[in-house]
């Protein structure tokens, strides 16, 4: 059915738009005739197509902007940008496809020549002794043959799907790796793992039997045109099953929404397109041999169970591997006196981690994501000051841009696309099968987990994770990436529907939901004072709060964080399971001191065997935040407005260092340390780790 | 002899190395056969081979800025970043060539097929009734047709040369234009254009000469192979003449070299840029009409004239007027409360300069500089501080990147490139001729500057400005832009030789070259506290010092400033032309208060029938400006580390605001607003324009 070329043909716009004419002058030569001249003005004007394609697109994003900025401005709350930019994007498909006279398309079907042999990469045509080098573009289905340059407009603007997978959604996915650095995220971290495995595995399985039961019924109904069998089902499942509750947070963000709930959401949503993208592809791997090449086949199903596993865990190690020599070399270097060149390698070896992955057949994406995080956690603590601004800054922005672009884009296909399929059966069925499986993912597993949780996910909560269900540009890209099959047109069609629905619906919806589900609004772990010192970062659009708070509250808070440290102490010991504290324990007695500046001194954690490692490995900082905590804490802390000259960024755990002046390694001092993670906040050069009283 | 198609071929390596392969999986069908399979794994293997290139690329560029880490923190003067990138880039382009056993190369030719028409830029492959689709590449030649799958690898690791115009060049030239805010520029401005405009043009025209001098030279001496004409030697000298003192002017600025020295290379080498570029593609417009094509053609010639200006006020139109509109959407939004729309906005508008005048058939290069020279000194002055910060910091490491990654290229394509023809004659004649054209563009033009200039360009200033004639990355763009004919080969070859000549011996000699022509280093309008809280600044790379001092220094400048008011102001009138006056009043007048916050309010420098389209277009903050400098000038400029919650940036002028006391909008006010805009310092949200004393 399907062949390695058989991928839609799209005009590739991303790279000819750039590959635009200015020397095109020098081409009309006296020697070569009239004809050459034709093809050059076909290539010029191609071209310009081309740039006035990518216009367009840009200043759809521009109208965005403003438009957001209006809304923002008067704080609108029930459309989010990225529905804004489906709407211009829907508005601008409907005058490309409606609005241009149909006489700019030219109907022909272009000359063809014929071989014996399989499809080559390469071609050479003869032109009267000229030779010309053809490069394959990919097969085309025998239907679609007379109108290849039909609607070459339409066409122009469709981009190849490959580039929402290799340059738009790594940044998108970097950055939300790179800003999962959350107080709140590692408290939940065993729930939020659970949603996105288990999860998405039964949202995934779900959805697809229960779509296998609506092409059965299309079959009976007698509107099915083409093959679509179980695998295609579930492939479906899949890709539907990774959320994107962009709008949902962004309201959270701005409401100041309970952050336990933010946490498990944005948890969730990052990691289910890091499973929905490794379980499609291992889906897709799932090829029972011999003629009976449909139905269950164990050897090929355990084969499939192999690639999932093989995948995530390649891609989990190239992108950790590659954020631990990140973290390695900016502490070992005195990079951070140079920040140009420190934001330049980090963005280089992150860069880099999805080509490694590339190169070794795992999934880009997946290992980006797990780059994000691991500079998050140690990386991000070696850099220096304007690295860490910069770094962020730099990844917002792609991030911010790509996005509006995936969903402005996402509009103007429902228009452009060629090969829509609507089957209203399929999509009415699509809709009740996210739904159920949503539902089969949130509310049993939320069970499960309450019953080992202290912090009970509340009904509300429950309600609230099942609305916010929304699908967004990790389902589209997955959807583009193959549609050359009847039943992935299909699927394509359904999935966009979707995405609009959810995203305009339930988006548009969450304020509401919020006070009809009385989930609390405003943050209540923070002060008064600090609220008002933050005000202005909430303005800002898609930053997280947790991140950076202003660093003139930091101070307030770590010296009220000192006197209630003995209350939140053994709270989360029942909470966290052995292995999740052997990590903890892990990270921050050995991981943190060996790739960051901050945690104890390697001296004092590992055994006397290993002394001059440990020295040779332990920065100099290490020990001077032990040496400096124990003598003044409070001091240090209240004057580290002043530190911006320092060399780097210092870590001091308050909580840390208690655990080490009372000589201390217990169990029970890191229990402590885990529970503080919570209120870890970052100031311009000191990272301070205090417990402040647990919100119950 | 070419024809439009007749680009050399090679491997376009950026976007297929991010369509890299994860659904191939799904193309194992039962149905389809071996052959398939093969193809499958050929395209699999291939985009991985894209891949691992990339990762050459990107770990060259991580071992460049590692080494250059180590250079700086040892005060390593010698060598440059770029050359740097070179030799490594060299290196990996030996072991390339030489290290990988021939076996892996495959010596086959493609199948081809004939055709009767022209070629066309789709071709459809018919192969047992399956169709593909196969795109137009280029022509090749017919001595390359049985080594097109030859060399592989190699042809693979070079780039489409249209990345670098597209993609590298925009990055870089668009930071040079936003960096040009400089407060030697605008002082200097005259000489930059003479230098920029004549001297480029007389350097083109004297390399061109000289060298065709030299080719009939190679005729007599029988080393011409092939046809090499009068204008392809005019096209040489006119991409030779591009100069890009990077190195020197990163020498210059950690050494605090002489400031109007600095600013004059620094603007001429922006600027040269782009004449270059116009200039080269006019050239290639001089097409004589008729049997006698290379000889003299007044019609030909005015043509090209005519395609000169014509290219190079289209593209500064285009430039200027996204700039101006970028400037009016920041002023009249308060899309400042947002910096991340802001900045995503900046960056669209930027960009969408270089797409639209690609679409209008002008130069997208060139009106990226004019864009970003506009950017900078109206939009700058209303953006948030949060986005000045993050755009500055963003085209600075788009910038460090692309460079870096052009120098390395440059070192790999020494080796790599297939068509190298090294000509002694030319080589030697093309490395004579590019300093006597320099010394043809640098000493009778001085000579007539001074002629007018008050600060003479000294003697020694003009050997430093004949030295620093450094080729770099333009000259390698327009170069390798067109290496079809056996002429465009053998200048690829050369530039490829001047550029690594000049950036290691001129580069490298800079320093020792600064102290034998008794060149002040150190900057000798800083006062001591300055520059000690500027330390910090210098050490960064790339940055222009003169762009944002320290804040903490700017209130103790202008309280010193202020006192030494009377000495700057009727210096200037000498000096400057009455056309570039008439320039700086309209500008200072209205164009930027229309366009920013700064200046003095409309309503006081239109005439009393504008009125109300005067209040209209004035920002309230002109007003508070004018108010505030009445009435306590230094009290709030003491207090201004304090406004960083103020809405955008307001500008304060404290020259232009005694022009406006004494209620006199006379030439003589603007002589010092003019003087003053020397001493222009930037903080956080104010900008100050205070007269210091002249360095004499």
């Amino acid at each position: 059915m399907s062949s390695p070329y058989s991928r839609p043909l799209r005009g590739n716009v991303l790279l000819p738009a750039c590959i635009l004419l200015l020397f095109r002058l020098d081409q009309f030569r006296a020697e070569d005739g009239m004809e050459e001249l034709a093809t050059e003005k076909e290539a010029e004007e191609s071209h310009r197509q081309d740039s006035v394609n990518l216009l367009t697109f840009i200043l759809l994003l521009t109208l965005t902007i403003l438009t957001i900025w209006l809304f923002k401005h008067r704080r609108v709350r029930f459309l989010h940008e990225t529905g804004l930019a489906m709407i211009y994007g829907l508005l601008v498909g409907v005058i490309l496809r409606y609005g241009i006279p149909s006489t700019s398309y030219h109907n022909k079907t272009p000359p063809s020549c014929s071989l014996k042999e399989r499809p080559v990469p390469t071609l050479l045509l003869n032109v009267g002794n000229k030779f010309f080098e053809y490069t394959l573009k990919g097969e085309i289905n025998s239907r679609e043959i007379h109108n290849v340059e039909q609607n070459d407009m339409l066409r122009k603007v469709t981009f190849d799907p490959e580039v929402f997978f290799n340059i738009l959604l790594p940044p998108i996915i970097f950055h939300a790796g790179y800003s999962l650095k959350k107080r709140h995220f590692f408290r939940n971290l065993g729930s939020i793992l659970a949603y996105a495995f288990f999860g998405t595995a039964v949202s995934c399985f779900v959805i697809g039997n229960l779509m296998y039961g609506v092409v059965k019924l299309m079959q009976v109904a007698g509107q099915l045109m083409d093959k679509f069998y179980y695998t295609d089902c579930l492939f479906f499942g899949a890709i539907i099953s990774a959320t994107d509750p962009v709008t949902v947070l962004a309201i959270f963000n701005e409401l100041h929404a309970d952050v336990d709930l933010y946490a498990l959401l944005f948890g969730e949503s990052v990691l289910n397109d890091a499973v929905a993208i490794v379980l499609s592809s291992s889906i897709v791997a799932y090829q029972p041999t011999g003629e009976n090449s449909h139905s269950f086949d164990a050897a090929a199903f355990f084969k499939s169970v192999g690639v999932f596993l093989g995948i995530f865990s390649g891609s989990f190690a190239m992108g950790a591997v590659t954020g631990v020599v990140t973290a390695l070399v900016t502490k070992f270097t005195k990079l951070h006196c140079f920040p140009l060149l420190e934001t330049a390698l980090f963005f280089l070896m992150s860069w880099s981690t999805f080509l490694l992955a590339e190169a070794c057949g795992f999934t880009g994406v997946v290992a980006v994501l797990f780059c994000g995080i691991t500079q998050a956690h140690y990386t991000y603590n070696n850099l220096s000051s304007e690295s860490t601004n910069r770094t962020k800054q730099l990844f917002e922005v792609l991030h911010f841009l790509a996005e509006n672009f995936i969903f402005s884009y996402m509009g103007l296909a429902l228009f452009t696309f060629q090969n829509h399929i609507f089957s209203p059966i399929f999509i009415v069925g699509a809709f009740l099968a996210i739904f159920i499986g949503r539902a089969c993912n949130i509310y049993p597993l939320s069970f499960l987990l309450n019953l080992g949780r202290r912090h009970k996910i509340g009904w509300n909560f429950q309600h609230m994770m099942m609305f916010a269900g929304l699908r967004g540009a990790m389902a589209f890209a997955l959807a583009i990436r193959d549609t050359a099959t009847y039943a992935r047109q299909m699927m394509f069609t359904t999935t966009l529907l979707i995405v609009f629905f959810t995203v305009w619906v339930f988006g548009g919806g969450t304020t509401p939901m919020l006070s009809w589900l009385h989930i609390r609004v405003g943050d209540h772990t923070l002060s008064r004072e600090e609220e008002a010192s933050r005000q202005w970062q909430y303005l800002r659009v898609g930053v997280d709060p947790d991140l950076d708070p202003q660093p003139t509250s930091d101070s307030f808070q770590v010296l009220q964080g000192d006197g209630l440290q003995s209350n939140g102490g053994s709270k989360t010991k029942q909470e966290s399971a052995w292995l999740f504290r052997l990590w903890y324990s892990f990270d921050h007695n050995y991981l943190k001191p060996i790739l960051t500046h901050s945690g104890p001194p390697l001296t004092s954690t590992l055994p006397g065997c290993c002394g001059p490692l440990a020295r040779c490995l332990t920065s100099p900082q290490a020990y001077e935040n032990q040496e400096q905590l124990r003598d003044a804490d409070s001091d240090l802390i209240l004057n580290d407005s002043d530190l911006t000259l320092t060399y780097g960024d210092t870590a001091i755990t308050a909580n840390g260092a208690c655990g080490r002046r009372k000589k201390s390694n217990s169990e029970e001092a890191l229990e402590r340390e885990l529970e503080a993670v919570d209120h870890e906040v970052i100031s311009r050069g000191t990272r301070l780790v205090f417990p402040i009283e647990d919100h119950a």
